[in-house]
């Protein structure tokens, strides 16, 4: 391999690169990013062998090739590299990377290529693309009620389901769940499809979208969930299993419902969340919907106790139920809508919030006995 | 105790008084907050031990009193607090903090401000004055030469000393040496007297204060050193002891001397220092000064190897000289001047790095035996 390329260039794929890569990986070659030189491109992959990981930029290819280079080493020396044009040459002899820059030179010892693992063959079954703001949207919305127990790798995931006329995303831990719905034709799809995609990577990949009206494409196997956008490919293993019917936990009626505004709601349960419960270890956030108000408490014996009431409108019963604070704020946080309407089933039931302006949004949270 | 209070005014003090807060506190009183209500003011106070500090801010005082908040705690309901006033009571039956904010109440449990430790009486026999932005800038350039090892405690402080003429600041920590001397004429002063400041104290301070061109006064006794701010006093007990004399390492000859750009010198040490030798464990760089260049080398069997040339004017001897990486970055970084002065007194003898701008710095560093 020999190539000239900007620091811009080759900084820009490493850095996409990387993100795939583990700091626990059981073997050695799994901390490389395989670069390869072909046809005016340069192409960096990376795996750990759940994830996968594919860019590439436009460089001057003089010798088409490929070498796998230590990833998170190598992205500290093109991060420090000078602002000018850098020439890459591998030596097949030596296993050294050359790169030169003006009158210096920085060798890298480089991984075997022949032991990089096979990058998996993403053409799915059928494609759905959608806007990357929106699926930032959702993946805000939706992953974080996901769990991070690995003994249940079921709820580890995002269950996405095709169906004729929308796309579903749940997540749920079996304490919270949060589902979001996007209308949206499928002509392709007779039979409504599902799969679960891993939280984590739902998470990584995150990162890498942008605040934009561009096209992402989900492509589904059974053994690949693979996502292209014009910047990059991202690939992950689905979670195996069935994802449980979610429909039979939402509650059909309420006893009480309410409308509240976020802005006075969120910091009243923040506040009321630094009071940790010793029985329990977390926060447990008291609420009692009365007349027209909704009044937050929460105490700790080492600490304090906090009490304070909030405006809401009031449709239904009166009632007294205890949530935990955590499940609350992630809730109210990643909504970022100006209002919620939240339903109670009664004092041990599931309540259900939803932001007033997005009825294709919902979080429902089992509240605690206390 | 009983006052009034913006948001903004609690959030002020008690972040400016929890920075003297340890995490490791052997006393529980010493992670609270004195808060001293009187004269239109609440007084903030919080010490541990080494370190204390006071400042305050203007509140409306209905009932003068003192009462000791968990620091932490405090700071994250007051952050947390909506932007209006905020009544603060204080009940010693209860040995409750009761803050009213619109309708709601936030009870906290406080501590006995009779157990609060005797803050420093901070009188000093004589008192310098010099500006925030100067000290700030004197801290950046001396104070990461002092060591952190606590079995030599002279070695983690910064010396101070005070002359006719001049105030002086100098760290080390046996392997280099900072010294940043400030010309100034002090009346009041016969003979130079010296004091040895935490070098954490030193950047614990650096934080509080500003860029700007406000005065600091430092006043200082056998058993405290106290500085003055407009917005806060902070004192430190003084390291005991004799500094050693300095001096006797400064060389007074050299076998050679280059000015070189740091903005060429730096990025080639920081791509150098990448490079980690497996018998040090940490980096060495190799410099060769020859003709009008200086080349900097760095290699690990792990990783590669590095090589590049700068232009550097040369007057003197050529000379092979190797330094710990780390040490020369932490001097680049600090000096913020574009271009530098390097004396070589040998392979095996100091280097002596000063900003071509500026004499009153000077970095001295050991080499490596390699």
């Amino acid at each position: 391999m020999k190539i000239s390329s900007s620091k811009e260039n080759l900084v820009y794929g490493t850095q996409i690169a990387q993100r795939c890569i583990s700091s626990r990986a059981p073997l050695p070659i799994l901390n490389g990013i395989l670069l390869t030189a072909r046809d005016h491109q340069l192409t960096f992959q990376a795996t750990d062998l759940d994830l996968a990981i594919e860019c590439a930029t436009g460089v001057e290819v003089l010798e088409e090739g490929s070498v796998v280079v230590p990833a998170r080493h190598f992205l500290e020396i093109v991060r420090r590299l000078p602002d000018q044009t850098i020439h890459l040459e591998s030596d097949p002899q030596t296993k050294l990377l050359i790169l030169t820059y003006g009158s210096a030179q920085f060798s890298i010892n480089t991984l075997n290529p022949d032991e990089f693992p096979v990058f998996p063959n993403i053409n799915g079954n059928f494609t759905q693309e959608i806007k990357q703001v929106l699926l930032k949207e959702i993946i805000r919305q939706v992953a974080f009620a996901a769990s991070n127990d690995p003994i249940r790798p079921l709820f580890t995931g995002v269950m996405l389901e095709i169906a004729p006329h929308h796309l579903l995303f749940v997540a749920t831990d079996t304490h919270r769940l949060a589902k979001r719905k996007i209308e949206q034709e499928n002509p392709e799809i007779e039979q409504p499809v599902q799969t679960i995609i891993p939280a984590r990577a739902l998470n990584e990949l995150y990162r890498l979208l942008k605040d934009e009206d561009l096209p992402i494409k989900i492509s589904i196997t059974d053994t690949h969930i693979t996502f292209y956008t014009e910047d990059f490919i991202f690939s992950t293993r689905p979670i195996q299993g069935y994802y449980p019917d979610y429909k039979k936990v939402l509650p059909e009626n309420y006893q009480c419902k309410i409308l509240i505004n976020t802005t006075e709601l969120l910091p009243a349960i923040e506040r009321a969340s630094l009071l940790i419960s010793t029985k329990e270890g977390n926060s447990i956030v008291h609420l009692t919907i009365k007349e027209n108000y909704l009044t937050v408490q929460s105490n700790s014996v080492d600490l304090g106790s906090v009490h304070e009431e909030i405006p809401a409108t009031r449709e239904g019963q009166e009632i007294a139920i205890a949530f935990n604070a955590r499940y609350l704020i992630d809730a109210l946080k990643n909504m970022e809508a100006e209002q919620m309407a939240i339903e109670f089933t009664g004092n041990l039931g599931p309540g259900i919030i939803r932001p007033v302006s997005e009825q294709d949004y919902l979080y429902l949270l089992l509240p605690i006995r206390t």
